[in-house]
């Protein structure tokens, strides 16, 4: 058994060298690092067929309905199924949690959340939920026709939502993923800005699951390990599709702000290999978890456009970085086609030749 | 029992006179005049509480995931849960049929969407479906928190869509809405323009929930019968909310010149008099049947930006005279408020009050 | 000489008996209304040719660059050549007054509006402004190939620009525009709203120079009169084309609800008619002169969205409105068309065939 | 004096040995590898303090009014003075050259493109025309405030527009632009695609003047010679600002996939370094040559979703390696500040210093 199948020694990226961009990482290098952030996953892993999940993040633990946060969203490539988008915009804010599923399993995360959210205390007379769900396609390794995920999977998640250490890799919504033609999955990762600069912090977690030719903090990684868009899917015409950014700070920012904050993700994915490809539903969403912004209120707090640019460079590190840790930190995972019923597997990527590539320079 | 109650005198819009616009209806007056186009409608009455439904649009009756048309999507006012609208934008184009439940309902109206979809004929090894659902919020009249609508509804409205007349007023997703403060529901019309502007029939089907002061083809009815938006709900400083318009035409136009079509139903529904207040959810969407557009292809026909302007006024003036339908046709409705278990009614729009309005010039 | 000729008996709509919605207007029914706004035209009327002007909005007398405003903008139908709209955007704000040219003037009225912001006192080292510049196309009067407005009319439109009220009909940048076949122009209105949904005061100035089939507050005069689009241009297949609209409010909202807010202009709009059709170039921009949310400040003052909707309808009927006013105080335009040298005119509607249509009710 | 004062030995990226991406360049690896395109250039470099030029791409040598080709536009982020943006979108299409300028010329050069769009043969009657124009500011080498640029450069770059190799670094539009800290200015590169994959032609042409860490392809020059946004400008809080970019493609493409291409802009420009600045004005165009899509036409090939994102992945090496060769072909620019008059110098990259950095892999 290789070490990509047991987990045993997966390293986070930066635990192998790589540490892109400028900016330091908070204690856990995580989204969880914002504080108030809690992260719930669940895991299903079911016979020969079944390798999905859920990742849930919640931007505070209170009721998110009666005290919402500001968020924004950037559509990089519109190919996806995200719910919620529209009222998120026009509102700029999210009065739910932000839920990560598998491509089918849109249409039962928005009832589970909209459940969940009903029952929560004080939201009984509430008739109006916005349910954003994300999602990528994770159809190469799980048998997503099955519609293995339970509306108790995702409540699981937000109930077991906590701060702390995020798991990473081949866990909840990125159990059945792939990224550049290796397992991919959930990463995340966080910078602080100096105290000059406002000393935030800014946390990304990703739901990986997309293609190109894998850059790993500049090195050519892809190319050099033979596995890249237009070698390994040429016949195609479509690299691997879709992910998931999620961007949590503690800035007092505007919405607007928050979606220009969002659409640096797509600098950081840039910064991986990202092709954008045609079939690839490529969403962030950027929300402040800041008291002095949380809805509603009269006067709200605000930092400034002329000193945004120090937080968008931490957003494009965090995501580049949360990236590399969705690789380095995912498993080999293994299932049946259900049409073929053939073996089929999602490779981890050897750390060894990682390494390797990186020590050539 | 009053005419509103039994629907036995309900009457559409042109037969109390109103004919606003200068293009003649096609003969239904429906979006179903746009050959080709289904639709199919399923209302829940039950008990004291259930007054919701489904409506259901299919482009075409074959497998519209294998042969897509081209379609646009405006977003009024975004405060709603529209699902599949990203993907619809990417694209430019619709794979699944509309479909038109309660707010509450989405979740569950995507998955049986997806469900359907999958389940086609050719459809076998299909891993992605872009559900596009739209919703106003029932909950006036209908118990929305007990999700009353069952995936099995959907399916029914889907298999059931058929050519032909279309069921007005309070039935399918206009079960348990309210417009204007009266009850509001389904309705639509239909225009078809001189050969010399092109010849083309275009349809309009609105879900109608929304508010502000009613204008009938310009009379303040409104006004004259005394509940209008301001003076109803002045406490609580919001109008009724949201509405859901489908637009269909047999013109060859592009995605973008879709898109722009959809825009003008805000047109239309600013000639009723609406408010496109803060909490309004209010969408359209706007779809080619023409055989030289359907997707994929390697040429496709194509009606000039400069001479769309004919098709704008047409969208215009059917969603204005399908809003009227929804309210001239719809029956009173009458359930319990599920918390305090009191009566509550959504009282019809009374004809001979609009008739002796109208009279007044 | 008929009264449209002289303008001797030229009245505003209110006069004639028009009273769109259900606020009440300000003092002056005027931009104006909003404390601090300042207006200035300059109208060009020369030889045979020239029939054009400038009208610049400032939205407080200070320097803007220095103490910008919230703003949003809605583009309704984007045929134009609106010039600052994608930083209005990004950043939410204007840094320079609002003027309205015409169509082939921008570039020359960009270069005024940076001239004439850089020489301000405080703007020495300023090296970058983002002028915003709207237009409709006057060609139908004035020799527009002929570029008869000059930098210094921009200038001198700045200078003048004042508080009170505000000139109509065939002045300014309205000088040589059309509305409805007839001569258009600019108008303006206002509305209050009651103290319990915030007593906020709303302002509305037009360019009007677009087409349709003419309603004044639901009266169809166009077709009364029988000058309507799909009559008289059915041949071209083309409406007459664009209007621009600016809202002032001092309600302290943020660049998104002023964005929503901007988007309300096309209900207007669209009650008085408008074909919106491809040729036009409809847009709005709607900005806040409220102290609290002038930039840059660390926290802002915010009407929540929940209480938005009255100034939705305020918007709408002042739009209406200030429509209806460029019409009824338009004066007739006579010039000679520069190619062929005929003579051409731009009629001023007959206020006593209004009247008498009005009375028909 | 040094190579970067001179000019004389200055390299593209290629001759360093950068090669970004897998697809190999086309002969000129410009811009104008795409069949038809025209690029022309003036340089205004005048006494101590006119360091400024124009740049003017022609998407073919007819009249572009009457022939015009579809277009797509990204605002990656909007700050900036971009003329034409909303025509461009609502129409999807250019109707005049694509002409570049420094920040503060943009009113001039609107109206020279007007000017010479009226003056071509056969638009004796065009009363409209939509100049798109864009800029970076290059006030840090050139005394932008004393708009040293005239109307008759412009017209003198659109008539000198030809094919073949087009001159880059300080010349044009990029003659007073700085990039990561050095010289920056007009880079071009192009790709093309396998036969397989269509075998189409794409380039790209940037004018860079924006800032971050440069990387080139991957490795970390920026930081390696200690010259890097958050090192240099920290004080500030501000990067350097903005970059235009245009892309030119022979490929059939909808405006709609010229929009999604466009906005692969921002991966290339991510893969440099840049930082996506509050300050920075950001925009790609892309734009099709192929005659089956030229405007009007009653059909119109297209080259479907599925098969863009090889294409996609093109845009994005073009835009990357078109940066990179703007700095390795800038000549230094000395100059004089216009307020102090103390000298100041745009810096060359030295490139021996980059081949250093490469070198250490």
């Amino acid at each position: 058994m290789s070490e990509g199948e047991t987990g045993a020694a997966r390293r986070r990226a930066r635990d192998l060298g790589l540490r892109p961009g400028v900016f330091p990482p908070g204690a856990l290098n995580a989204i969880t690092d914002v504080a108030g952030v809690l992260v719930g996953q669940v895991t299903r892993i079911e016979g020969d067929f079944t390798r999905t999940g859920v990742t849930a993040i919640r931007p505070h633990g209170g009721n998110l309905f009666r005290e919402r946060v500001p968020a924004g969203l950037a559509t990089i490539n519109g190919f996806g199924k995200l719910a919620g988008a529209t009222q998120l915009q026009e509102l700029g804010e999210l009065e739910s949690p932000l839920v990560l599923v598998n491509t089918l399993s849109v249409g039962r995360a928005v009832e589970a959340v909209v459940d969940w959210t009903l029952a929560q205390p004080g939201n009984e007379a509430v008739l109006s939920v916005n349910a954003v769900v994300g999602e990528t396609n994770d159809g190469r390794l799980n048998d997503i026709r099955a519609r293995g995920l339970e509306a108790a999977d995702v409540r699981a998640a937000l109930e077991q939502a906590a701060p702390g250490p995020v798991a990473e890799g081949s866990v909840g919504a990125g159990t059945g993923t792939m990224a550049f033609g290796w397992k991919g999955g959930i990463g995340t990762a966080s910078r602080v800005l100096p105290a000059a600069l406002g000393g935030f912090t800014l946390g990304a977690l990703v739901q990986s699951n997309y293609g190109g030719a894998l850059l790993m903090d500049g090195h050519r990684v892809g190319e050099a390990l033979g596995r890249f868009y237009l070698r390994e899917h040429a016949d195609r015409g479509d690299a691997d599709g879709s992910v998931m950014v999620a961007i949590a700070t503690d800035a007092p920012l505007s919405d607007r702000n928050l979606g220009r904050l969002a659409l640096r993700a797509m600098a950081g994915l840039a910064r991986t290999g990202a092709a954008f490809s045609d079939g690839s539903g490529d969403y962030a969403i950027a929300f402040s978890t800041h008291p002095g912004v949380r809805r509603p209120q009269p006067r709200y707090e605000d930092w400034p456009n002329e000193r945004m640019s120090p937080l968008f460079v931490a957003a494009i590190e965090a995501v580049e970085e949360a990236v590399l840790n969705s690789l380095t930190m995912a498993t080999t995972v293994e299932s049946r086609d259900p049409l073929s019923r053939r073996k089929r597997k999602g490779e981890a990527i050897d750390l060894d030749a990682v390494r390797a590539v990186l020590a050539r320079g």
